[in-house]
């Protein structure tokens, strides 16, 4: 017998289905399997102390406000936090510009309330990030592709793929997730030209941008965006603060975000991923109506973890520097990490398998013969106590199956080395057995 | 000029738009005006030092697991405790039965997203919560209603509802959002009946239950659905602790729910609305399915938060009493401010107002005589430094104009006495202008 429930379900719940990296996180569970899978950063590096330290600080001073209702658009002090931090990216934005979210995932799922429609086109990269393809599939978004490679999106591949007429552009610019990869400035200043061409607007997803472990920082897309606009328009913001025509938008009359690109980040890979604290930038327009639109989904995100987050960030006794120090920290933590996994994959990977190299972030993105079929090698990865996501995940057309990301932040140096030792052995096997026409993998030509 | 993204909002969002409840918790920063506005429970009663000294355990002890991501479902302990919390209330649920949420409001968007199409008609009590015409409305919902009167909805008006086909009847039974009116057992008995007759499920939203100032608690429609059906098959579960016929859905083999009646509650007004910690208790099927669809709105509900409500309603001196001794707190305070706007009401409104007298809860519902609006009775009272709700808010069709809500949980009985005559004489006043022809008012005959 069955519910009620069962034959009322809603169309769109066609569409979706539970994530290979859920389920994978459940394998983390199990001490015995060295998981690759998941997104999460090492717990070895949370500040739990000054975090302690700053629960202790808010319940004692404003405990009343931390445990009451509060604004749907976020705790006032913390937006403006946000919006000097963001200054220092050369992201000119006011705190009207931002709006606090649960995780970035919730924002994702904001724009696709705001902006999508049932049948609607959304350019992503290929692979892309599977929690937006999760979110945006709730709206029954279609998806356009354009393949990524070393230095992100192929521009020289777009104009086509705009032709199609996107809604908009999901880009990754940092660090890719899952690919691993940085889109280069040459590639950013060609993104945006055609955005401006063809007018595509972006939605630019920027978890990862402050952990790079080496080279030098790239002008974040919406950065770039407002220079373009200002050069074109010959000077930049006019008398009164504004960028030429467009109306006021804040109370110091000053409209600070040209708009054509949709910023996001998070304190998940900074701070800790259990508050659920993220935010968008973005013209006000567009922030009142995703205010609307969350007002309906949570009322608000908790304000408990938005104030300890704010003091966290400016309360301790290193001021307004603690952040700064603490990505220090999480930079070499996790640099070793990703140098030991590099080496570890020189060593124990057989020929014929690729991977990419990143400068930052949590990720890299194996590629493996194209004989072998990645959901297949998971399960035996699994049976040899070792797990990571199957390329297929991250494709909204589901190829990719001959690629597999793997996280780098989670296991210690020793666990890595362990682990890749195992996934070399089983990947060798794979290709034994197929290349012994044992019919275990999944031929694909 | 305006952004790109202004002509690329979604179809849904003509159907959205900012609550009045969210302008309303504007004022209410003003110290000037009593605000009877918002449903915000009093600050005095917030357990802080509770909160303080529980996430400083929690910290100390599982800090790195509070600051991790962790399950889309929640926290398993929680969802235990929960789950043996409904049993006390005869709710027969196993934790796979429990979803936690960010705050009910997610609740209702979650099940929103999961069963409700474009078109869909929901039943509804009139007036009903805003939150849930809110969240609804997002996917483009249509409504059907019922009226309310002092003993919940009318049931004799609902048979003819239930014939023009809605997906589901969402009832708040208990101290109703806005009436403030609690549905009688009988009542309770018929519209299970109508329920099952029809075969229209029904969503109970039961944020107040616990505060109940005076009399007998009732039992919950999801209980009384659940004996109505083990009644009809001559005994309750099989030998198996199944319901007849009901494949087992969790590890123990135990399928707890029939799953006519989806149940919700929430942390938010006997713990701290502040964390957003609410519950859905379902069939294991409509868990799942809601399940994936939070998992693209926002991963998981805040870790720590989940933490930090366990280990107060767990781990401190009283151990598992706490709640239940500091629910006793809550209902002493909010007794007294109910008994202190009533007493006030009673000296200062004037003939021909009526409103309800609620057994618990934090609202009530003032009906003004047909020639007022209390939309424009607002700007009055605002001007006298007092706030409310106007009624048209509740009523998904725009009616309800001579109505309004007034909250009794968050002024002090100081303040509530003061702010009740102010509108008091607003009220006379604009009674007064109304009968001298003053066409400051909106006449609806």
């Amino acid at each position: 017998m069955t519910t009620p429930w069962n034959h009322r379900c809603a169309q769109r719940m066609q569409s979706m289905k539970g994530s290979a990296i859920r389920e994978l996180l459940k394998l983390t569970e199990n001490p015995d399997i060295i998981s690759f899978g998941g997104g999460m950063p090492a717990p070895e590096v949370f500040p739990v102390e000054a975090f302690r330290a700053a629960a202790d600080r808010v319940l004692a001073k404003q405990g009343k406000l931390a445990l009451q209702y509060s604004a749907t658009e976020g705790y006032r002090p913390l937006r403006e936090w946000i919006a000097r931090k963001m200054a220092q990216y050369g992201i000119e934005s006011a705190p009207e510009n931002v709006l606090i979210t649960s995780g970035s995932q919730q924002a994702l799922d904001l724009l696709g309330k705001v902006l999508i429609n049932p049948g609607d086109l959304i350019l992503t990269e290929k692979p892309t990030y599977l929690g937006a393809l999760q979110a945006w599939r709730a709206y029954q978004a279609e998806f356009a592709t354009v393949p990524i490679d070393n230095n992100g999106i192929q521009v020289d591949l777009l104009e086509e793929a705009l032709t199609s007429g996107p809604k908009f552009m999901y880009i990754l610019p940092n660090f890719h997730n899952p690919g691993g990869v940085t889109l280069s400035l040459e590639r950013r200043h060609k993104l945006i030209e055609f955005s401006d061409r063809y007018g595509i607007p972006i939605i630019e997803d920027d978890p990862y941008g402050e952990l790079r472990y080496e080279g030098e920082h790239i002008p974040p897309l919406v950065v770039l965006d407002a220079e373009r606009f200002k050069n074109r328009h010959g000077r930049g913001v006019d008398d009164n603060g504004y960028f030429d025509g467009i109306a006021p938008t804040n109370g110091n009359g000053r409209a600070y975000m040209r708009g054509n690109v949709i910023y996001l980040s998070t304190f998940s890979k900074t701070l800790a991923p259990g508050l659920r604290l993220a935010w968008i930038v973005a013209p006000v327009e567009v922030i009142h109506r995703c205010t609307v639109a969350k007002q309906g989904m949570d009322l608000h995100t908790a304000t408990m973890n938005q104030l300890i987050a704010h003091e966290i960030l400016t309360g301790g006794e290193e001021g307004d520097d603690f952040l700064k120090g603490h990505v220090r920290l999480i930079r070499e933590v996790y640099r070793e990490r990703r140098d030991t996994m590099l080496d570890a994959m020189e060593r124990y990977f057989p020929e014929g398998v690729s991977w990419t190299s990143p400068t930052g972030g949590l990720f890299l993105w194996v590629t493996l013969p194209e004989f072998l079929d990645s959901t297949e090698l998971l399960k035996m990865a699994i049976e040899h106590k070792v797990a990571f996501v199957p390329g297929d995940a991250f494709h909204p057309h589901g190829d990719g199956h001959n690629s597999l990301r793997l996280n780098f932040s989670y296991c210690n140096p020793e666990k890595i080395n362990t682990g890749i030792q195992r996934l070399g052995k089983v990947i060798e096997q794979a290709i034994e057995e197929q290349s012994a026409g044992t019919p275990v993998l999944h031929t694909a030509f």
